[in-house]
């Protein structure tokens, strides 16, 4: 294996200053296997995967590696450096409000007439001439004559790296939460190597994200190949792992979570060494069945329910105190549901607006 | 006429206090003419819409009204409120980002299943009855089980009062702007009546804003309609006016929109007395052809192009000063664009990064 | 006992509502002991303060008050309703960057002057004369004709009441803090009924916090006073309580705070009823043996050392990540201090510049 | 002349990258005359001191300069590149809310101890002397134990820089305001040079501003040695140039500035040749007379009076329009001053808080 280290600029500050990103490329001695690529930290505050890249290049060097890897730490520089008081305002453009993680392409390829203009090809072939043709939308995009947005120029050029992978991990965090993966459907086995107990499994929908932006357009095409009778797996995987909560830097659980992903890497054949998949029970449900629960009323909040540990219906889920209204009954509010779930995370701060998401939860939850 | 204020309660802040929006309705004695839905404020740095509606209401004394006129001024209390450093953070819900005028509801009404258990209706009933489906729709979104956000909340408590009127004005402005009309396609005449220079016609597709969320359902209505073979004007008028620049309040300038305004409610036969519009040629491009240039590299930005006025290609739009770079070439650079346009709105600051949005344009356009 | 709720309005919003907060007044039926003032959450994400007034009203109505005691929960709505991202940006005013707690009156008395003409006054009398004076100068700051600012009117506002009672007590947090407790060095025996490990010896210098506005002119008096041979005790007692972390609601916490403000309020006969401090270790250090630690470089933290427990020279403080730098010594830096310490707070954020403020510690720690 | 470029790292960000400033060094090829340091764009606003020191370079390059010259443009690069909104907020740290421009060192030199010790030296030596006591007490300053904060490691690392020239221009703008110039009162003659209508003549205090840190401890040290019996003129000249408004970027305006300070440069014999100042009338009034008008009630602004011109005492200042309270006589609130004075600048936004500095104004203004 050999380590390459480069410096990619995504952007230009008001100073003029280079907005750049370190990109450590492995490179295989005999690349056998998939490729992979792995971002962290796209919203500012979520830097825990930082620390997963860095255990996870430790661990490494012990092994034999048999496709190349990219990593790709400190992903938003922008989001990451943009303080607003004590806490990293990083989940969206300071300028224009956009999700730092809703800004990739939406491919704008008409399939139909794209699939029909190359199905003479086999696989190989094919899956090698729709990967250069998204990687020329993305550099069309990029060239465009009224220029790009700051955060769609970053998210685009992720991108361009991301697609010439054939797996994709993108890593996040929660507000407060517990280790949560989102994954398309079609790749539920893999569900079961990352060191990770709850899955969303999410379907054939784009809506900005990095992980939608890599399997869609291949979902897409190999749906709309099997409407023609022709079956191919769709060939790139492509995962966020939400790992934690935010604002938060831990070396020992990072750890654990560089296991879990050497886990599915070696599953899938990107290290020579067998990795076992901790043994633990993993549960999942449908994106449909993942509910995000509004706060009702305005006021300070107790956060009852525990992330990732299974509320029955009617149970506690958070306490709202109205100190105005001391002396009536609504001064202390408790909040539950009416049906069980788990919630997965909520709120980071301790008062909200009514309308604030407060939790989000899993329901219909089932073991996988 | 008859004037009464009400005071809408439409959120709850984290001290457990009332998010409340003032409304001012005045009645008809006989309404015979449309009715009238006026809102200000929605973004909490655009005022002077407040200032429009101030100078309305006191020239509105003077007229014969014949049709009911609401207006909500200051629509967006959090929004207003929200200041960081010296200006009005205003443009985004600052937990989410979340822009304040993408958050009305997309009313998801099966038109054909609709129009096929409807179709017997006469015009009017026919119009009475979607405009109940449309209330009903609102209600049922701000009754969810699991809570609605924020500003989704504010959002369709304010649509619901818009979709019972006839005529729907959003009063906004630009950073640095001059004056323009965001006009459906299919009410382009009304555009000669308001005191503004350029006009944006917008086609038939929901975006999240004021004006859309009123017209869309409407528009959509008519043109399945008219795939039936049944011709109905579409029974509504929305409009957004950008009245200028945002930070500002300016009385005397707000009498002369005020009056533009009623020019178009005498033309509409809300006011019995006759206003006419005031003679000024008017200009209008396809919302296809407003064009965003955001900026080719981060630095000091001086606006050469003024707002309003129009700019041949290749003529100075705009000085970047990269002061780190004196010395160079790249010290100052001038930037053009390759085509005829008019600059509608500029930037408000004067730094940007790479890929802020720094002017947009109108091109082709045309005079109405 | 009688309770009074009230609300006082102390500024007005750029919407024009009302900012007011909320009073609580506990009136003693035969009043014989001294009174009490009690606020909370001053910094806007300090919320635990509420809680603990909460539980403090509680329990108070099963004992016989011998004096007033007034309780402002929520005392900065401006600063508790100001969100930026998913936390609340309530330390400093958003517009200025003042703190909300440097905003009180330092009182502008000529004390030499002042003695000379009422130092023939009893004890009684003269300290009622010296509060009046406080109080004509608070009025006389609030009525400037050249108006007064946002946060200094609110804390002026807040002081006057203050400056009514005998005894004062502001509720705060630290960011990640364990609970530690803001003490005049003339009232150290106080620090024993409080359920707080830790404690802060501070002098008669005024700062501009809320403590410090109400102890320090009755101080710089009994000084004064003492230099011409009268002893005076200080007559009033105020108080900062940190209250462990921001952005956290926790009942039972709360609970054990207020039986700690209880004990207090017991021991000097606020309440009839005896209530014992809990049995537990308490240590002290003097306000300039209170460290502040500044990160030496920019990076990732995580944070080592436990806030409330002691650490030794040399022992791990922090790790800072910089992945950039992977592959070098860089990549980990392992922070520690090299004096023995107590960490009391550490910042909020994971991640740092350089410079920001890491840690907070005591040093030369001794039992109380 | 030479032109020399350099980049000074001033701290680095989350992501681990440097923070840098580049500095321009111009040498005198035979330095006779005083050397000169100018900063600009300390707040991240106020940028239109890039302009200027742009224009001041190109023209310098035509003279024969007598005396070194260090220009430091973007001295800010945290606070001008953190955005919040469309606008810059650059006024203060985005974490602290410490004002980027009061962070400045007060040297704690005990002066009459120094004196007693150096009172032998000839002026020369003893200007050598203290200037080197000066940069020693910013070096030790910037080595602390404890480390230093990213503001004050900032301001002390271009003070030390400042503190090596004779004469120190730090450039800014206002919010909404005209030209105007902070002046010690020692050296109002100088005030004649600039293209500058207004002055403020400010005393020997230090409240942590960059020209206050130049100048004091030279005025401080030239008045103990008057009390002592020998004269000594203070051996340095610094001046704050408030030029315009902020987010303003504005190239022939910029020119006129760069020619006021060339004509300042001239008289100083910075170069060899003659600048003439511009021939207009300057008025100046004492710091005293310097008055903050605060907003007395919260609403929407026009601001009526000009900046830069006189105003007459019950003249209009401003409207506060309060659309909530229309129908009554508090719609519309014209608010006007007791005394004449020069409004200088006034507050950015159209809205504010009640407490907001709305207007600061110069009273008893005299002509220089």
């Amino acid at each position: 294996m050999r380590v390459f280290q480069e410096s990619l600029k995504i952007g230009e500050l008001a100073t003029g200053q280079d907005l750049t990103i370190p990109i450590f490329k492995l490179k295989a001695l005999h690349a056998s296997g998939p490729s992979v690529y792995i971002q962290a930290n796209v919203h500012g505050a979520e830097v825990q995967g930082n620390a997963v890249i860095y255990q996870l290049m430790k661990r490494l060097e012990q092994y034999n590696i048999c496709g190349d890897i990219t990593l790709v730490p400190l992903a938003n520089p922008l989001g990451i450096n943009q303080k607003s008081g004590e806490f990293t305002l990083g989940r969206f453009d300071p300028i224009t409000g956009v999700n730092w993680n809703r800004e990739y392409l939406a491919h704008d390829i008409d399939l139909v007439d794209w699939y029909q203009n190359n199905k003479t090809l086999n696989d190989t072939d094919l899956i090698h001439a729709y990967k250069k043709c998204l990687l020329e939308s993305c550099q069309s995009r990029l060239q465009s004559e009224w220029g790009i947005t700051t955060g769609h120029q970053q998210a685009v050029m992720l991108q361009s790296m991301a697609h010439q992978a054939d797996i994709v991990l993108d890593l996040h965090t929660g507000p407060k939460s517990c280790k949560h993966l989102y994954c398309p459907q079609y790749d539920v086995q893999a569900a079961s190597y990352f060191s990770i107990p709850y899955t969303l499994l999410i379907p054939n929908d784009f809506g900005g994200a990095m992980d939608e932006s890599i399997f869609c357009p291949w979902w897409q095409l190999s749906e709309h190949m099997k409407s023609t009778g022709r079956e191919m797996d769709v060939p790139v995987s492509a995962f966020t792992l939400e790992l934690g909560s935010q604002e938060n830097i831990h070396l020992e659980d990072a750890l654990a979570d560089a296991m879990g992903i050497l886990a599915y890497l070696s599953h899938r054949g990107v290290i020579a060494e067998k990795v076992e998949p901790v043994d633990m029970p993993r549960y999942a449900c449908h994106l449909t069945d993942y509910k995000k629960y509004h706060s009702p009323l305005g006021g300070m909040v107790e956060y009852l329910a525990k992330v990732g540990e299974p509320l029955a219906a009617k149970e506690p889920l958070a306490n709202i105190l109205r100190i105005d209204l001391y002396g009536t009954d609504k001064a202390l509010t408790q909040l539950s549901l009416n049906q069980d779930c788990v919630p997965i995370l909520h709120f980071a701060s301790a008062s909200v607006y009514q309308g604030t998401e407060l939790y989000k939860v899993m329901t219909n939850v089932f073991e996988i």
